[in-house]
């Protein structure tokens, strides 16, 4: 099978949200993403590779791709480069549906630990989050405002797969207030000027569903989520500095949130 | 006074490796990066700034540079644009000089808390690790291998400002343990395969000068540091991930090692 122009050039639109929401579909490139994707279930509906650019490790990839009867289509390095996010790439990328996550379908699933981003507009720190969320025992990430894309190529790679083995959806605000109140969950915001009581941190990470809020690195949480919430979480740290980078924010938190699990 | 081109020319040379090495100087720019210059008293040699694009807040901060007596040079909107990193300019650069730390200096300076970055490529991981360092009481950022330049524009930005607040070192293996020996510092390596003892953790937190050590997202630590480490710290977490992003690993070793102080 040889691969038309048309087809080269659909795959090279989902570098550009235009094309990704035009079709349903993004990429993710590398061996490391791709063997992510396998872990996670989270299946390519077709694999492009150049055998000449393509490690051992990523051959044996190819293979895995194979045995799951996905498509796996040869390119030449040239075509590889013209599609290719990466500068350099390692011959192998990924055309993955985006799923479309109904909220209906948020409500009783058994989630016990949410993050909410809201207005993240960095794309490395989003990615980021996804990362630590999974790392610490969270289930799903839900985006609000104005955050970044979660399936451009920057999120994808800095989150360094986690994105395939999270649920992801957007969301309102009055949807979310509506989601926390029926399914129970309690509201908590990272924020500079909250507060932090080890006792009632304690229970209420031990007692409830949490949805931890992250907002941007510029402004914050909209005062339309910290007023809806049951704790503000400030993460003490000396006066040498005004914040903590928002991915790091987060992260601490839903570290703390794990290890009181 | 008027600006010439060589200036101009100049200035815009520090976006580059190659200029900043030459001059010994590197810019920083945007109102909150050099608000933190003046907060560590981390004087630039002279301010670059245009009305035009500057906010008031801008506008107080150049009166308060003039107090301090650095020379403010106007320049049109057009000029900025040609020597600003930033894509948009806030109107604000200021040219500060590259401090040259003698390794004899690190001695004998009352160092609690050391953060050593072996090969860290990425500018935003870097950046990242210097704020939250700041943040958690660390003083002085140690930099091995072929770790990014800390005061390229993007390690500056990522910092917030951290940067101003640090003391920096590059250093070699030999002279590193040299100087952790002869300082009584125990190296602590944050690694995906250590142990996290609770106990033997807090002690050694407790008792001792700590130099925690960060490797290349890719690769982690050297073996030569990981075999003279007195501790391997492994962050728990869930085996949904592979690891966690170095800074955010980074950052939470040293958030824990600041609420253990």
């Amino acid at each position: 099978v040889t691969i038309t122009r048309t087809e080269l050039k659909k795959i090279r639109s989902l570098r550009n949200k235009k094309g990704r929401l035009e079709r349903g579909l993004f990429a993710a490139e590398g061996v490391r993403l791709l063997e992510e994707s396998l872990r996670h279930q989270f299946l390519p509906v077709v694999i492009y590779y150049t055998p000449a650019l393509l490690s051992e490790r990523g051959m044996a990839l190819v293979d895995k791709f194979r045995f799951k009867r996905i498509p796996a289509t040869v390119i030449s390095s040239r075509q590889m480069q013209l599609v290719a996010d990466a500068r350099t790439s390692q011959g192998i990328l990924g055309v993955f549906p985006i799923p479309s996550v109904d909220l209906a379908q948020l409500y009783r699933r058994q989630f016990r630990r949410v993050l909410l981003c809201e207005s993240l507009s960095d794309p490395g720190n989003l990615g980021t989050l996804a990362r630590s969320a999974l790392a610490f025992g969270f289930e799903l990430v839900l985006l609000a405002g104005t955050s970044a894309e979660v399936y451009s190529p920057k999120v994808v790679r800095a989150s360094a797969g986690a994105i395939f083995g999270l649920k992801v959806a957007r969301i309102r605000l009055p949807e979310l207030l509506e989601f926390a109140r029926m399914e129970g969950f309690k509201l908590v915001a990272a924020t500079g000027n909250g507060q932090t009581d080890g006792m009632e941190l304690k229970s209420i990470v031990d007692l409830h569903k949490l949805i931890v809020a992250i907002g941007s690195e510029a402004k914050g949480l909209s005062s339309g989520i910290v007023e809806n919430c049951d704790l503000l979480w400030r993460i003490d740290h000396t006066k040498a500095v005004e914040s903590l980078n928002a991915a790091v924010a987060g992260s601490i938190i839903m570290k703390q949130v794990f290890d009181r699990w």
